[in-house]
Parts: C-alpha cells; structure tokens; sequence
C-alpha cells in the first residue's frame, strides 16, 4: 500500500521536480494533497506554480491549497534572485485550468491528520515550515498523529546559504521551524550537507531532457535556469539539488545515510539566525530529534529521478 | 449604537471581573464573542470559567469558544500562584449549562474580522496574545479591518511582574505580542503602569460585596481571592487591578492617560524575555505604535466598576 | 580615620560636583587617586577636566590618572549633547598646570589594591565601569580586596536613560558592568531611581550660587548647563543630578534607601543591551550581589552638598 | 632578518609542538617573548608548561611571561579531558630551572609593540585571545602597530569542536575575540578547517619519533597523548593538530590556502556563543578582516614540522 503524503511546498523549480517524482510513483506515494506556502516567491505565485506542476503532470486529481503568506514572525524573504520572477522560470508553461480549494492549507493538514489513523501521513516539506508549524500550534493533537516529517531544510557542513550560517527555508521562518524541530513527531531532515552532493552537472540534465517527454524537457529547462545562481557562486560543476531529496529519501532511504542527533534552530541572534545547530559529534545531551542525513549516493540519485520522470507524459 | 468587541481571555479572577464590566455595559458595548486563550491556567479551565462567568451574568445568549492551548513558540507558563487551582477560585460558582461553540476561536476571529465591515470591530484582550498572533498569521487581511485592539498587557516604570522585567500576558507569549505590535493595527495598552494605580482596597472590596447582587457578592470574593498573592509581596494596601482596565478605557477613556509611543517586544534575551520597552520618553525613532497608558483616575474607575456590577443579577 | 576611596570618573559636571563634594569632605574621605575614563566624552577630556577640578579646589595634592579610552568590547557613546563639547561646559575654567600620573589607571588601581590591607580601599566609580572591570581581569586577586565599590549607574523603576531601558554608565559599557556585577565585592548602586529624585531645582541651584565661594560659583554654573537636557526631556522642576549621590551616600547613608537583591546586566540584546535587571521584587533566586538604592531624602542631599561646598575656595 | 613574533599560548601539547617548530627556525622567526595564557588548563599550569618546552628546545634566553589568568567576561572553561591534568601529558618532562618574567604578559605586549618600528612585530596566537584583546583595550594604541596577528581558532565547515559551531580557543573568550576581530590589524587565521586536514596519522608519529633525538621523542608522546580524545570522537585515522599550523603558515604559507572574508563572532546567543561566522561565500557586504585559511598540503606540513623538530636536541 503506499504511503500517504502531505506535500508542503513553494515552488520553485526544484520543488517543482520533487513534486514530479512524486506523481511519477504512485505505487509508492499516495499524494493526498499539496499545499503551497510563502517562500522562494510569494504565496499566490508559489500556488499558482503548485497548480501548473500537477497539470504538466496529468494527476489534476491531486487537489491544491493555499497555506500561508507570510512567516509567523519576520517579514518574508523571497529567493526571485535564484528562482526568476515567477519563482518558476525556464520552460513556458501555460497558465492552469485546475483551481486552488477553498479550504486553507493549515485546516486542510489539520484535519487530515485529525480524520486519520494516528501513524498513517507523512508531511513532506519543501519550503519554510509555516504551515506546518501554524498546525502544531492551532491544534497540537496532531503532533502525536503524525507519522513523519521529511524536510528539505538546514545545513550543518554546508554551513548555510542565504547567509553564511542560515538555509533559506529555515531562514525564512526560524520560529516555525524551531517549533517542528520541538514537536516530538519523527523527524527526518535533508540538509544542504546532501544537496550539495547531487549537483546538476551537464551530463544529468541531458539525460533528463533526452528522456523526450514534455517532463523530462521542462524538467531540465527549470533545472537550467535555476542553476545559474549557484554555479557562479560555487564554481562547481553542478548545482545543488535540494527539494527531489525529500521524495528519493521516501523511495529509496538506501540512497542516504546519516545519524540521529539533536537539531535546534538559531532564533536569539540576527548573525546566526536560522542556523541549524546539528550536534552531529553527539557532544552535548541534547534530544535527538532528528535524523539528520550527511550523504548521498549521487549517481544512485539522478538514476531514480531520470527513471521515475520518464513515466510522466 | 453600541461598539462591537470581541473579548480574548484567560479568566482569571481579574478577566472575569472585565467580562462581567462588558457584559453589565450593553448600551456601549455590543459582545460578538468571548475566546478563551491558554494563559493564566490551561486551556480548558480558561474556557470553562468563560462560561461560568457568562453563566453568572445571566448574559447567556453570548456566544464563547476555544482557542489556542500553547503558546506559539514558548511552554505554557501558568499562574496558579496567584489565581488557584482552578484560575476562578474564590467564589462557588456552579459548573456551566451552557457549552461552547464548535468551531476554534483562531477561526471565530477571522472570519467574524473578514465578514464586517472594515473598523467596526474592537479585540479587546485580557490574555496571553496568542490567538489574535495566529489570527493575524493565518489571514494577515484582518490587520486592516481591525478596529482597534486593547490590550492589558505590558509595564515600563513597573517594570515587570512574572519577573523582574515582563508582565504575565506578554511573558507567557512573547512572540505572539510582537507579531500584534507590529501589525499596524491601532493599538493600546494597558500595562502595569496603569494596574498598579488601581488597588483593590478593603473598603473598594466591600463596596461592590455591599451591592448585594450575586454577582457583586461574587467578584468581591474573586478578588479577595486574588490579591492575597499581591498583597504579600507588594506590601500594599490592596492589590492591582488588571484586566478591568480595558473596559473601562472603552467606556470611560478620560479615566485614563498616556502617551502616543514605540512598544517593541524583547525576544531575543532570556534574561529580559518579554519586556514591554516602551519609548515612553521619544528618544528613539520607533514607530510610535502604541497608546501606551501610564496613569489612571482609581476613585474614578471604581466608581465606574461598581455602578455597573450593580446592574446584573 | 577617614575611609580610603579611588575615584573613577568621567567628568562631566556631576561627576565634578561628585569630586569637589569628596574634596571637600577631608575628615570622612581620604582620596588616593582619580582616575579618568572615557564615557561623558572622549578621556582625553575627562582626564582634563578632572585636573581642572582638582585644581578649582585647590587639593593638587590628589594624584589623577588616565585609565581606558575605550569601552571593553563596544565602541565609545558619548554625551556631548548633555555635557557640552568639554564635558564640563558652563563655568570658564582655566588648563590646569598640574600634569597626569604618568602610569595607566587600570594598573594604578591594581598596586593600589594589592599594596594595601584587604578591606580597606573603597572604588566609587562615576562612570563606565571600564577600569574597574580591566582591572578585574588583569588581576582578579583586586577582588577579595576590595571594601566595596559604590557606583552612580543602572535604573530599575526609572528603566533608562541614554536608550528606553539602560542608563548611561552601563550602556557605554555593558560588558564591563556584567564583570563587576558578578565580582564578589560588595557593591552598592545609585540608579536613576534615585538621583532622579534628587532634582536641580533653582531655588536648590541659587542656595549653592548664593554661597558665595569660586566653588558654589562654578559648581551652580555647571549645573545650569547640564540640566538643560533633561529640563526639556522631562518637563520637570529640575533636572536629575547624578553622581554627587555616591559620595553622599558615603557620607550619609542614612539619606537614602533600599534593598539588596540582585543586579544582572543585558548584554545579549541590542534592544535592551545595558539593561541592568534589578530583581527588585526578591521573585528569582538570583543571588543578592548588589545593595540597590531606591530612594533619597532630596532636602537632606541637597542640605549636605551645600554645606560641604562651602567649605572649598 | 628573520621576523619578530610573539607567541601568546596556553600549552597544552599541540601549543607546545608549535612553540618548538619556532624556536627550531630562527633563521625565519625571532621570538621576542612567549606570554601564557589560561585556557587548555589554568594559568599557572599553562606557563609553567611554556616554561618546561623552552627548556627542552634549549632555548633558555626566551623570555616567559604570564597574563590573564580569567577570560573578559565568561567563567574559564578548560580542556583536561583532551590535554591531561596538567594540560601537557604525554612525556615526562622535568620542573622548569628558569623562571617566568615578572612583568605581566599584556603589559610585556604593549610595551614591546609601543618601543618597536610600527609594523614589525606579529602576534602569533595559539589559545583564547584574552591578552590580545586586553592589550587593545588597555591601549588602542597597538592597534595599529601590529604587523599581523596569526592565529589558531575558530571553524567554518567544520564548524566546532567544544560546542556544536565553536571551536575551543575562540570559545573560551568569545569577547576576546570579537575585539580581535574589529581591531583593524591585518589578521590572519587557522581554523579546524584547516587543523583537519593535518591529522596526526601513526606513521607520521612515528616519523617524528623516529628522529631519534629527546625533542622528537618527547613531541611523539605528546601527541600520542593528546589525539586519544579526538581519535575516539572522529573515529579517523589521525587526530587533527592545531597550533603547529599558525607556525607553519609563518615559515612556508604556500602550504596553505583559503580567502580574505569576513569573520564575525557570536556573542549573543548561548547556543551559537563563540561561532566564527565566515562569510566565505562573500554573500554579505562585511568587511574582509580576515585571511581565513581553509586548506592544507597535510603531507608538505609534515615535512616541514619534522625536519625542523630534526634540528632541537
């Protein structure tokens, strides 16, 4: 039986392509909906975005819902700079027939998980964790009803990138993804210290628009233009691929190996703000709440990603 | 015509006492709803004392709900200390007939905010700001359709009370205090400075007990109740007053006065947690967001409270 | 015998005031040394016009060093806007003919401490606390050594001055502050709460004029300039008058008024940075390192000052 | 000419490594002093230490001084657990014959950087930067008169070792630091980026015992000691070595490479207290105070220290 999933997102492209390998694998991953949430741009553009990824995908089945626009506390940082005006810029996609539900995505993921057996949704995070955390507090029986949650978030190694010691997603919203991280729901968590190991080299990419599907082809056009911003800034052969490892951790956790350990967010000081401090050394006597992934087997990555993107139209 | 509020508590001996002013005040103001807030015990007690309270006046027909039982980042911290086991003790007040409204008191907000006409509406809390935070969160459209929110809440030149430099409903949600002082609302505070004008000596006690009416009998044992704790530490003739000071700002507001001034919430420092800093004496260029009230008319005000308890059952 | 004291300043008028007080007082105190800081303006100044002082009282007996230009970790604020350009602007004073000490007033103060008998040499500091705190760390054996130290700084019901929460002395080095806060020495503190009691009236200002003596001259000239400031901030009878209450106290502690409890300084915070956290209300368990004085019988300061000033030329 | 130094150290066995690759290479370095510093362990075993390497080196006419013996403002944190109780076990060494200067070691700092041609003197750090930082407070002077300050300390992708995102020597005093940082001298670092490169594999320990003279023998058994706690931790095949670096960087820099950028460092936050936030992206617009060092030739560097340990006793 598949898993059932909550995919909390603001696309951007390469939330755009975790969201297609999610729809690539049914077999694996029951969507039961996807909710969109300020981020890399504003919310109506990231749901908006949220709404064209599931028609380019054929699944019009999934239903999409807004979450919220802004973060709990600070003012909203956006990432246009990576992602484009749209925060989806690369392939020309049309504008979508499908429309947004009515209901806001916190109600929408609280009472799936509170209409659920306790253990059964799996909350798949691709963006500041608002959403997520606006749940915990609205209605905090959920935190025992939930079966996982998998973030794209953080940075130990890596250390951060929207500034020297902070990620984007976390950065954006520190208070929200402090009350995740303290929420005592299973938590796994895809930090920058993997993405930065599955890079967007030329050869990857080609193979993804040589699959010839209309996916594959803007698959690798948003990858091509999002890309820009970080090839220069690292000078590397690729750029970092984060959101996709959420949804290959899901399908294969094989790809992944990392450790248990505390993660506790940086909320006091604006120069480390949304830092998130990992004890990966296990020097203190912090919680472990999280299970912190270090390492991804690459290849093993952009194999399953290409494999599962050749089955969508 | 009478002004349309929305009261957000915690009762509490002192909130009780406010909620009872409202309800004994029908001509100025017009009571949409009662929340209840997790603040000075839990949730559920605060809210089944809001319903005992109502139950008191005979005002039955107001309708009351259930709000946020946590903070938004922060443990819960309580004040049994001060206000019993039960946060109403004093009194033998019966369990409530009535029961509360289904939907959450976050959404009763909102969606009584957004079907109003724009600045019709006063929030008026007594309480941890959590749920007015969320609301704000949630649907960031309310900002500009708010009235007003009076708040008790906050100290400068009393500094603090749950420590040294916080007061109780800013402490126990610090951050929920600066999403409000910054939402561009008209704001004004009742702080420490104000309450701690408005003592509850024996012979104001034995007023409104001399009243005779049941309620009057009542809020004189509530707040015999309550002031033991200040009492003793202040070493004064009577204890402050809090929440009442927010109805009767409404009614009487020449009662009071103040200064139009900055309030920022310190979040960031363990040691200082909370603290209301007002820039009371213009020294800074913060936006003055706040009619922040230092001083108060105490014969005047309880005159005030006692006429109008005098008018229910 | 008169009790030993250093003198730590950064003159400023009330610190001259402070000074001449001590001057003037032979049979109570017995002034090894003052030692310059920067703070009210640069050292460089301060130091001058502390020489400048010494000679208008004509004891050039009394030895003056230059500590710290700067503060610890901060750079220098300065209050030319209060003092006037010089620090000491009102009366035309002539350049001294007396010269500096040649050695450094953080090491003058750590001889001078371990050449004497523990217990017997008393720090009355007027200003930052940089040189008692360097001190400290240079030689931390000063501690169990000194009598006490008797400082002009801090606020609690007052809160701030120099920014809404800190008073001038701790702001401009709140790092330092925090080493003497937690020194072991016994400490005593005038906070503005108390020399916000102890108001530059005219009629208080011409009793000093009216002495007759260069002293009362030049001492009520100050005055008239540096009350300026706060006359037009506070729109009060008479300005604040801050650091003669030091040397009051140490004269007639009987004066003033209130409580040992604990001090603890902000230093983790912009927003209340140099805060100093009295825990008036004995609610932490904080230790009680500080004697905090609340209150000043105001005739009885300004009866003693006056007196003592006409002893001088 | 060889270049004047001052070594300002906590010895501990990697401090003592380093302080032998100087005095081994007077060709290249002139050591004015060596000045000791709490840290590792406590003051007195610290110089006590220094003592005892020069006396194995030889080189008696270095003169030793002692500093501080606390840091600014923290309480002393210490490292046993990794260097022994006497901070250098490992060897059996002999009580040091000579003894310390009786100057105190900032004195001896400004001093000698006062009496110099400006620009001539580099300080060579290899524990917390107490004396440093108290030097420029006590006379700002300096500042400008330093030709360089190299120093072992702090982290960026490998982010800490006494804490999750601190590593030891900047820890111990992060004010210290923070000063060092903004003093405007030309500062360069060796961090655990680059300390982790270096590690102290079996053959390269036996390589340097393996020279046959007491030097080599002794630096093995030190080391020997000193990596059992990391070898544990990082479960390598080597442990990482620190101070030896900031000597190496001296002698043949090419060894080393890495970015001017900005460091800044933690002070407000518990969690992250004593970070060295590098900007090594260059994504801030902060001032490049820093050469910070993020590579090591491992190979070369070993090279270097074991020919020169060849030419001590």
């Amino acid at each position: 039986m598949p898993r059932k999933i909550i995919i909390d997102t603001d696309p951007g492209q390469d939330d755009a392509v975790a969201i297609l390998l999610a729809l690539a694998s049914p077999a694996e991953l029951d969507i039961l909906g996807i909710v969109a949430v300020a981020g890399n741009v504003g919310l109506e553009r990231n749901a908006n975005n949220a709404l064209k990824v599931v028609e380019l995908s054929g699944r019009t089945d999934i239903p999409v819902y807004a979450g919220c626009s802004r973060p709990m506390r600070r003012k909203l940082v956006t990432a246009e700079h990576v992602h484009g005006v749209t925060g989806l810029d690369g392939p020309t996609l049309p504008e979508p027939q499908i429309a947004l539900q009515p209901q806001h995505g916190v109600d929408f993921i609280i009472d799936t998980l509170m209409a659920a057996e306790p253990g059964t949704i799996t909350l798949c995070t691709l963006g500041p964790l608002t959403n997520i955390a606006m749940a915990l507090v609205k209605e905090p029986h959920i935190a025992s009803r939930i079966a996982e949650i998998v973030m794209m978030g953080g940075a130990y190694f890596e250390v951060g990138n929207i500034t020297p010691t902070a990620e984007f997603n976390i950065y954006v919203d520190p208070e929200a993804a402090d009350i995740v991280m303290r929420c005592d729901a299973p938590l796994t968590m895809l930090p920058l210290d993997v993405t930065h190991q599955v890079l967007t080299t030329s050869e990857r990419l080609a193979a993804i628009a040589g699959l010839g599907n209309h996916t594959g082809i803007s698959v690798a056009q948003m990858l091509e233009f999002s890309e820009r911003f970080d090839l220069a800034k690292y000078d590397a052969k690729g750029a970092p691929l984060h959101d996709p490892t959420v949804i290959a951790w899901l399908l294969e956790p094989e790809l992944f190996s990392g450790r248990q350990c505390n993660v506790t967010i940086e909320t006091a000081s604006e120069l480390t703000m949304g830092m998130t401090v990992a004890d990966y050394w296990l020097i203190t006597d912090r919680p472990r709440n999280v299970n912190f992934l270090r390492a991804a087997d690459a290849d093993g990555f952009y194999r399953l990603l290409t494999e599962r993107l050749a089955r969508l139209p």
